[in-house]
C-alpha cells in the first residue's frame, strides 16, 4: 500500500468563497503514484467545507444563498455567547460536510465530466488548511 | 492490497426517484474477494445522491418532501440562467451528499440490520453513472 | 495492508444526545498499529448520525436547532403509518450525514485543532451502535 498527505493553505479575501480545488488534488494523486486507491479531502477547520460539483457561477451563487436561508448568519445563536461571531459558518460547514472521498482509477480522479471539487470557506480572511491523503497502491 | 471498480448505470421513468441499490454494491463487493475494507458509492453526475438509510416507502417520500422544501424546484435560480432547468437538482445533491463509504468486513457490506444503500435521482430520464469502487485485502 | 474493527455501543438517557467519541476513535487508531491510512466512523442505525465539529456547548445546542427547524419533530410524516414516530430522527441524520472518515498520519488522527468526532443520536434511550473501521499500514 501507498500513501500520500499534503496540506493546502486558503486565506481568502472574502468571509465566503468557493474555490475549485480539482487540479490541487489532482496534483497530489499524479506525485502520489498511487494507481488504484482512495483520494480524501477534508477541511482541518469547523467553519469550512468540501463538496463536489459543478463549476458554474450561477450554481455557486445558487449554493450559497441555499446556506444562507438555511443556516443565517445573525447575532441569536448560542455559540456567539463564548465571543465568537461565527455559528452560522459551522452549520454551513456541517450541511455542506467537511470532506469528499474521491476514486482513484488508473492514476486520475475517477470524476464524472461535470465534477469539481470545492473548497468552501465559510468564515475566510484568514490563513486555514485542508488536509488530501491518497492511499491506494 | 487488492481493488476493484464497477459503474452502475441509471435511466429512472421519473425526474426523481430512489432506487435501492444494496444488493448491486453487496455483488460488487463479493466478487472482488475483498475481505477486509472500504467501500466507496459515488455519483458520476451533480443532480443525483447516494445514502443510507430505510427501505420504507414512507421514509422516502418524507425524505423527497424534506428536499423539494429545503431545496424547491422553481425559476428564480442563478443557474437557470444558462439555460438549465434543475438548479434544485443540484442543491438536493448537495444536501443529501453525493457519496457513502460502507466498510467491509469478513467479506460482506457490515451495514445495521436496517440499512440499505440509496441511489437518489433529482434530474432523471436520462443515462447516468455511479461508481463503485472497493479497497482493501 | 492492516485493517481493526470495533463496534461502540449507546445508550444516551435523552432522546437527542451529542457525545464527543474522539477519545474512542483515537484508541481504537492507536491499538490498529496503523501509521498512515484512513478511519471511518459510522453510524448503524438510522436515526443517528457522525459529525466531525467544535466541543462547545453552544454550538452543539445550535446544531440541534437548526436540525429541529429544517426536520422538526412532528405527526405528519408518511413514515409513521408504519405505528413509528421517529421519521424526524432519520431525516435528522440525512441532513447531519451517517459518517466520517478521518485520516490517520504518523499513527493519530490527522485533525484540526478544534476538529472532534461527535456522535449524533436522534431517537435514543436505547441500545445502538457505531462502526470504526481502520484501513491503511
Amino acid at each position: 500500500m501507498k500513501s500520500a498527505t499534503e496540506y493546502l493553505w486558503f486565506e481568502t479575501r472574502q468571509p465566503r468563497e468557493y474555490i475549485n480545488i480539482t487540479p490541487d488534488v489532482a496534483e497530489v494523486v499524479e506525485k502520489s503514484g498511487v494507481q488504484e486507491g482512495f483520494v480524501l479531502v477534508s477541511a482541518m477547520h469547523i467553519t469550512a467545507g468540501l463538496y463536489v460539483n459543478d463549476a458554474e457561477e450561477g450554481i455557486i451563487r445558487d449554493i450559497d444563498e441555499m446556506l444562507e436561508r438555511l443556516a443565517p448568519k445573525g447575532p441569536d445563536y448560542h455559540h456567539h455567547r463564548t465571543g465568537e461571531q461565527n455559528a452560522d459558518a459551522h452549520l454551513k460547514s456541517l450541511l455542506i460536510h467537511h470532506e469528499v472521498i474521491v476514486p482513484i482509477t488508473e492514476g486520475a480522479l475517477d470524476l464524472g465530466p461535470w465534477q469539481q471539487i470545492y473548497y468552501a470557506e465559510f468564515d475566510g480572511q484568514r490563513r486555514k488548511r485542508v488536509v488530501v491523503k491518497v492511499i491506494g497502491e
